[in-house]
């Protein structure tokens, strides 16, 4: 008699298993993806199928009634204690008497696809590192006395055939009262990318174990408190990075840490303490505790990479910019001093792609994946320094740029951060040159009776928006002079000493201007940006991009139209220039969710071609000749024509012609 | 042509091997010891040999003038720089053309062979963990961004084949300074058991890595720190166990941790600062900095394991005495809080055997070696539980007993620690019954009109000899009663109470007395020491032993015969019983020097046969026989005949019989 065919849907896998053979063992053989906590004990009703009645013709099967063992003691007392959905089977105790289908309902399987609630709504397919064994323990005898770790260890090569996982102390430290308090019986979370056990607790336990995803920024750490069972985020939140204190921008810390003799100490410790507050803020919200954690995974640029694990980042300030280490990195948790996750927890650090191209840009290489587009895609994470990628399928470039902290609003006279009260928004009327805007924190624009909100500064967007504004109102020329009131039109266009200022807001003796000088900065910025860009693009044999998208939390904000009217970036079909959000935050979830994609990361960021800005001569062209608006030779087709004036006093006004 | 012979001295090694093959490269082949720690650059001289000259019939080879290159410049570098002694080529430099014969002088082997200052001899093979390897490491590249510690992989895959070695964050956080201090050159210590990188130091560094053995008692913690590359003690020194002051002895510390929510952490925290300050200590002693010592091995009870590794005890205060774990421990020695030993500083804990005879039980079989005796070995380390080991080449058992702080001075009326001062020798006139004793810091004994030291009490060996000589001399009877003045003849005899007590010594008011109190506790702490090595000798089915070795710092004090008069040992030939001094230490030194003798202790603790004496029925029918002294029905024909005398005041003296 042949042996009963087994199909599982949805996966489609089949084969023949012996009579007698459970669900979960046929799931196995045939490589299905069904969950099990409990090891085939009936108790953690992870493997639950939906077994087929009737014919399949598809399948070519037609199940009998009696293809499956009847409902045996164990799913009777499972389904009066917690209750079975009708037509479902415990897979580990339901065993294959005949030919049969069977369903693996999404909750069952291991690999869930999670859907990203985003516009490009790519998806992760859950495959945590970490995963849950229920485990029985011999007790102690002491007539063959041995240790409480290794009867366990026994017990899960016999339950599970994990053989030779690490132990971290403070796993062993609490085993002992966990093997006591389950009478025998222990769950333990397995970390299978780093073969080391991440938590034990007493007893059977099913809820999913939780992970951290981080997005370490110089200015805000963000993170997400995921469920490994599901992907779903049950918490997000952000702080702001208290190494701000030492130094609002990067270079500023590598200095901090160069001219202070503990700087670089006291800056791990700071970021360190922030990051284990976060951790616990956002596990009270879940209302979890942390030490549900059992493993995070951390994005940053190199410099935060480097304070974090307590590496002095004063390399990272000079040429030729060497990292201490750019691989991924596999550390314990505690290492970083997040002692309050499992005792074993580990912490997966993205790897760097170079010494100003951080982790943070690798984990934006992960969500946006332009390496799998036919696209020529540029990718722009505007920050302080903004990181650069380029390519499609066929390869991808990096960079980074020193934009310096202008698109930040810092450097600039009423610059602010973004927070409630900051212009974020302007539009300029070319006819009255009378500017309106909003402000974050208020719906309603200036112009509108209805607005009362304060008004504190500019913001990063704002600025930028203003800038272009001018420039589209006929304010501000192609070589970035801001107009007299006699040569604009406008009163709003103010004298200071020899050059203007743009009034943008007033209110009794406070005022809110554009400088001279703030334009410059504007300048200064967006050509480092534009020069990396079209650096990468040289590199590539390109003249053109076919997307481009601005990553960041600043990105979100940046209005595509402005940006390149500022010729920040290169000229592209504006329908093909959008934002991704906090693509660096996602990338690391996705990493944390799919272990698969740490492989991938790491491979793609070894194939990464790597140009390094600060040592191209041809940067330095790009960037003189990216210092007009939008650019003094390159075409900018997708702008159409801007206004065609030139405020140069040098060729008239006050200044008088010499010879 | 056939290619050149090459055979090497001492090890007879032989092989052929193309012509211009270095004598380095040709030792690696024929896996000759031949030690190297720059790689083949003539730059450490580790490599040096002695080429032969003429014929060796014994070899059947004779040696040509040009059987090796001539001087080449590296050596005629060396040579002028540091000096090459008389006959001596570098092995790296001097290329192999025609048959020749080449002695390895024992410095430049790395598995010497160093002999132990002991009255056994036994000798240690060199193989340590950690060895030194120099690199040239690749500088960074801007064109070709990556980290420093990858391109310090590839130079160690490159120049020394190793591969995937991990590096602690503290390792990681020296890198780049030592890279730039050492001009991309440094000497990487390597651990090859745990294939981990212990240190980084700039530039070539030919001195041994160092390591630290560690004995952690219950009282006293000592230590030798021992030179990798000779095997020799730079420094050896010991403190108290400052968990004293938690209680004296094993069980009232775990009591204490029973008793006190944060006992164990405090437990946890006094240790490791103390091992950690002896490590300091013997640095300074040595003259080098802690940072030097690159790893350490540690033997202790189980119950000061336990505090170590930061394990709360409770478990081995209680059947069944279940071990947190039992197999070696590999640790990183900051896991220990041992911040000031090199950055990656590795901790080594051997093995424990049972609930109740830990690691340092483990390390008196490795260095007594009992296993591969042919005589039947009982060893016995003395102290507040004894741990005793019986076997011989056929198999080893082990067990402990509780003997209580007796045999340590303590619970004796005029009981001291081991210190200056202390009574540590007796003898008794048995026809005066006059006593004279040595205390501790004096050579003189009591009786000698040069006597001056102070006396301040009697310490374990003291006692022992005491109630030995008491029951040599007739003063005290089997069953282990003190006569009286009248029974015995002397004034010394003294009544307290229903008892007597024998005047040791008196000075105005300060007595220093054996009471009939310290006698019983002495009875039972002797018996407990008998019984678990007759329960043994009943496991493995003999009657008598061969040999007894006393281990422990207290075995060393115990006088051989004054034990066998109290049968604390069983029977033997008293040229046969001696005292093995501090065997756990020796033991722990082994094991730091050679590697493969912790394979060697792993695998022969799983095959000791543990016996626990707390549910042996037989325990208490040993015990109680051994109350008497020497013993109530074993005969001990070693000793030859003991005063017949009988002091139970019950059948006659002051206490009436009954009915």
């Amino acid at each position: 008699m042949t042996d009963p065919l087994v199909v599982f849907t949805p996966s489609g896998k089949r084969g023949r298993v012996p009579a007698g053979t459970s669900v979960l063992d046929a799931a196995r053989r045939l490589g299905v993806d069904l969950d099990s906590v409990c090891g085939g004990r009936g108790i953690c009703s992870k493997c639950q199928v939906a077994p087929g009645e009737g014919a399949f013709p598809k399948h070519g099967v037609t199940v009998a009634p009696d293809a499956l063992s009847e409902f045996n003691a164990v799913e009777r007392r499972y389904d009066e204690k917690r209750g079975l959905k009708p037509g479902r089977r415990l897979g580990c105790q339901a065993c294959i008497q005949g030919d049969v289908v069977i369903d693996v309902p999404p909750e069952s399987q291991v690999h869930k696809q999670v859907v990203r609630k985003a516009a490009s709504d790519r998806a992760i397919t859950l495959d945590p590192a970490t995963r849950l064994h229920f485990v029985t323990v011999e007790e102690p005898d002491m007539d063959a006395p041995s240790g409480d770790l290794e009867r366990l260890r026994a017990a899960l090569k016999a339950q599970w055939d994990l053989d030779g996982l690490s132990v971290p102390l403070p796993v062993l430290q609490g085993l002992q009262p966990a093997l006591r308090k389950g009478g025998w019986e222990v769950t333990v979370a397995v970390n299978h990318d780093t073969g080391s056990i991440a938590a034990i607790w007493p007893g059977l336990r099913t809820a999913a174990p939780l992970g951290l995803a981080v997005d370490l920024g110089s200015t805000t750490i963000a993170a997400h408190l995921c469920d490994l069972g599901t992907g779903a985020v049950l918490a997000s939140g952000g702080i702001m990075n208290p190494q701000i204190r030492f130094g609002e921008d990067l270079m500023s810390r590598v200095s901090y840490a160069m001219m202070n003799a503990n700087g670089a100490t006291e800056m791990t410790a700071a970021v360190r303490t922030a990051l284990g507050a976060l951790a616990a803020e956002l596990a009270a919200e879940a209302g979890i505790a942390p030490a549900d954690i059992v493993e995070t995974v951390i994005v940053c640029n190199p410099v935060m990479h480097h304070l974090l694990i307590g590496v002095d980042p004063v390399e990272l300030g000079q040429a030729p910019f060497a990292l201490a280490t750019s691989d991924a990195l596999p550390l314990e948790a505690s290492d970083l001093g997040l002692d309050a996750l499992a005792p074993g927890a580990r912490a997966y650090l993205l790897p760097c792609i170079a010494g100003h191209v951080g982790a943070d840009a690798a984990a934006v290489a992960l969500s946006e994946a332009p390496d799998q587009a036919d696209e020529m895609t540029l990718i722009v994470d505007v920050g302080t320094n903004a990181e650069i990628l380029l390519g499609n399928r066929d390869g991808l470039l990096a960079c980074s740029s020193p934009t310096g902290p202008a698109f930040e609003g810092a450097q600039i006279s009423s610059g602010q951060r973004a927070a409630p009260g900051a212009i974020e928004r302007v539009e300029i009327d070319p006819v009255t040159k009378t500017p309106r805007f909003r402000v974050i924190g208020s719906d309603i624009w200036s112009d509108d009776p209805a607005f009362d909100a304060e008004v504190t500064g500019i913001c990063g967007s704002g600025i930028i928006e203003a800038v272009a504004e001018m420039r589209l109102a006929g304010l501000l020329d192609a070589g970035g002079l801001i107009g007299s009131a006699e040569q604009t039109g406008t009163e709003r266009c103010i004298a200071e000493g020899r050059t203007h200022s743009y009034l943008l807001w007033e209110d009794g003796d406070r005022r809110i201007l554009v400088t001279q000088g703030d334009v410059r900065a504007i300048q200064l910025a967006k050509s480092a940006l534009y020069a990396g860009a079209r650096l990468l693009m040289d590199e590539a044999g390109v003249d053109s991009v076919d997307r481009v998208t601005l990553a960041g939390a600043f990105g979100a904000h940046i209005s595509p139209k402005h940006a390149m009217v500022l010729g920040m970036i290169p000229d592209a079909d504006l329908t093909k220039v959008g934002s991704a959000g906090n693509a660096a935050g996602h990338g690391a979830r996705m990493a944390l969710c799919d272990r698969g994609l740490r492989t991938r990361i790491e491979g793609l960021v070894r194939r990464i071609q790597k140009v390094e800005t600060a040592v191209a001569p041809r940067f330095q062209e790009h960037f003189v000749a990216a210092n007009a608006i939008p650019h003094a030779t390159a075409p900018f087709p997708h702008l159409g024509p801007l206004p065609q004036v030139s405020f140069n006093q040098a060729s008239g006004g006050r200044r008088r012609r010499r010879g």
